[in-house]
């Protein structure tokens, strides 16, 4: 459904490669346009937990077809989405998860980057993202 | 127990027919006294994320009797009841979800939408809550 | 994915009239082609154990594209998936959940029925199958 | 822990590469000795229910050091090890799932297969495993 392997694996490599140059040690993880997992590589030595973060994120940015980090603006205390992340057995709604679009403006997937500060994770998802989107 | 898949259907139809007429995609979900659900849709193209919370918007909205979005004014930092969407297996408690009374003022079910802003969420509910209210 | 909401609700709607036929309370669930909830009934005092099960089926049938009895065939004692059903979640593995294809054969969701003998719960939700089937 | 990110997508490779020679769709997951994913690939149009038996194949395999259909044999009705599987979150405990040992005869992590026969599982899942084992 929507990205292939071969897409998904190049959005991947082009993240670690990403995270390579950063000198960052990343969870990378794509998901396609039904939110499932498709793609994922866990650099040696990157945080446990930010394994099942990265999934989530990848997940979270397909599952309302925006980057994570928008979301996580409405899901704050007094926001309209407060606590949105109990829903869908656990969403991660900052920075580093980013919907991924095929030539024609479609969604075909996402990837999600969890293993540093959220703003290298967001580069480093941007990375990947980019090595397919627009084909 | 409480509303009739016949009402609950009539409901989800109503919102629909609502949801449609402000160019909105939504997942409707009814469930019945028990907070079981009892009839369910989801227009083509819909949110994924919003299947699952749709459910939970109008399971939270009858397990506390009161409209989703009541219950997240107590749910906020400081608030009596902080956090309290880690229970029941994941509440949402913004707005969305709607108890439906019969005509005796007895609730027999709620109604949970989402797909959209939350005022546009609740208005669609609303439009379900309103064809089989009262009866 | 796949089907639609209407195609759904006409499978609903069929399953559910087989059901009064044969006067027997089911839970009916219809999922997409992403096994994602599309549209779904719970007919008046219908097991509420059921509920859960008429899902699983649906979404079982869908995640091996094959009927949930042929599955069940295969994860008993001594068969080659034993105790498959620990995977996704949960599976329901015994009669009542069917692919649906349209018209180039192609799996564009599935039906599950609970609420009867796994017999009667096939035969309602076989008929579901074949009001959208081949479409 | 163990099996480093090169190697896990080195046994994925090899897997994949032995899945399209045999013609079939498999998902595919490698774990490190901690049992966190480390490299993951699904295979364009494969089951949608063996993504997470693949991962479940992989961790059974590290969590209990043997193959898992060493582990199904005694899961059995009357069998020393009856319904293991409910542990650790689900376990799968039929082949395809294989640990994987470094040039010392250390395990390092497991590879898990899925998307076929239980013999074709195995059969890929080994492929991946000796593209990296005894290094």
């Amino acid at each position: 459904m929507g990205i292939t392997l071969e897409q998904a694996q190049k959005a991947v490599q082009a993240a670690h490669q990403k995270a390579l140059a950063m000198g960052v040690k990343m969870n990378i993880a794509v998901v396609d346009a039904g939110a499932n997992l498709t793609a994922f590589a866990r650099m040696d030595d990157a945080w446990l937990g930010s394994l099942d973060i990265s999934i989530k994120k990848a997940k979270t940015a397909r599952f309302f077809d925006m980057p994570t980090g928008d979301l996580g603006k409405a899901s704050q205390p007094g926001g309209p989405l407060y606590n949105i992340e109990h829903s869908n057995g656990g969403l991660i709604t900052f920075p580093g998860g980013i919907p991924i679009k095929d030539g024609s403006g479609t969604i075909i997937g996402a990837i999600g980057v969890s293993g540093s500060t959220v703003e290298d994770d967001h580069e480093v998802a941007e990375a990947g993202r980019q090595a397919v989107a627009g084909q």
